[in-house]
């Protein structure tokens, strides 16, 4: 995160704080809520430490353990995607801003980190990143609607998320919606 | 929106709801209402219908019809900065503050749409998207103050703001209130 | 502010207004205190004067004011650092989240304007801005656990911030916590 940009140290703390808290605090200030890491203040301790720990230990990273950290990303994509889900449907709104919860939770970290780096938002970019939320929702809708067990409909969009992220990782899908006018 | 851009389709859904809905949702988190689309989910499903026809007819929009994109969205921007006027004053700001969250409204969406796409923002290049914004409500503060009819309020402010903006577009009109340093 | 990019006058205003009020507006919003500038509205007209004051002024600005201008900044990161602390202390967070606060306060208005003129942000960048106010908040923190009058806790941490600015600015101090891969 911000590794190889001309960013000093507390920049990357900055930046890995705002990558790490930025999607639930929106998630948080849209529907109302306390912003979990004010109200429950351990998820800030443990984000710092967590920080801390992957500065100390980042000349360690070698090639191989960066499929680990694709995984790991894939999987709290996934969860994100889930809790904001179920924070916005305990919050009683309906299935579509609970699913544009769920993205929003999941992406907006990411989207806000590439912008500060002056990227193209991964988000932006295909790699499946709000589309493989977005199944990862139809999925929990789908099962939760068809009455499945609730341990189904979390694993089920899990699941589905995850695969989709790997795979857009590992085989390059992408979605296509709409025709380039250059192909530059 | 986005479609030069090496996006891919859900990166043009989510920029396409960001642009449409961000505006309104920040003034509505600096008002502490609840976000329009969550209150009332209508906002939401015809935003993204609009998206998706959207990006459905995209490649049958010529030349010609761009005329049209442009005066629905100027037109768009002066409904944006109305409602932004009016649902402050609803809740007992003063009128500097009304007029700011028409701008607000009317020009955020946009800003941060240009923003992730990495455009110098279109606010921030002149084409007269805030000023006019605040053109008209400060018209829309001279009736309200003049005890003109209500219908007259909106009406001006609205006629205000689009004409601002298509002067803008056709005769390249702009605000210049300092000298540059230098002509490049 | 914006002043070399190629922004109209209108732009350079709602870019200085974000640079000024945006820091304390994400505060707000995290503690869901009422926006400052809409609950007191005397902020937004002195921001609104500043602003116009500094346009006119503008061609006075020689090379040597530019020393004050760039003191004033840093008495205002201290300042704004200061006022965060507080607020989240008064709303009972725990320091480390009023530490966070301070930084918050002092540095988003900032970064939200490098966003939008495409700079990498200055706190991204070094010259210690964020390390200046992390360092205030943690003298304060320790001048208030110590038992220290309560105008000791300020000026300890305004001076902790103010100098550390400063000194990044004249002797080119900036904090290693990782070493680059490419000297690029």
């Amino acid at each position: 995160m911000g590794y190889d940009k001309e960013v000093d140290g507390i920049g990357v703390i900055v930046l890995a704080s705002v990558t790490a808290l930025g999607g639930g605090t929106l998630r948080d200030i849209l529907l109302d809520e306390p912003i979990f890491w004010i109200d429950q203040v351990y998820y800030l301790y443990s984000t710092y430490i967590a920080i801390l720990l992957t500065i100390l230990s980042i000349r360690h990273v070698s090639r191989l353990s960066q499929n680990y950290l694709l995984f790991f990303d894939a999987v709290g994509l996934g969860l994100f995607n889930i809790i904001g889900i179920e924070k916005s449907l305990i919050n009683e709104t309906g299935m579509v801003v609970a699913i544009t919860m769920g993205v929003t939770t999941g992406v907006f970290g990411g989207l806000i980190r590439d912008v500060i780096c002056k990227e193209i938002p991964l988000v932006m970019r295909g790699e499946l990143y709000a589309t493989a939320c977005i199944a990862g929702g139809l999925v929990y809708a789908a099962l939760l609607y068809a009455g499945a067990p609730y341990a189904w409909c979390i694993l089920g969009a899990l699941f589905t998320t995850v695969f989709l992220r790997l795979g857009a990782i590992h085989w390059g899908w992408q979605p296509k919606l709409y025709r380039k006018k250059n192909p530059g």
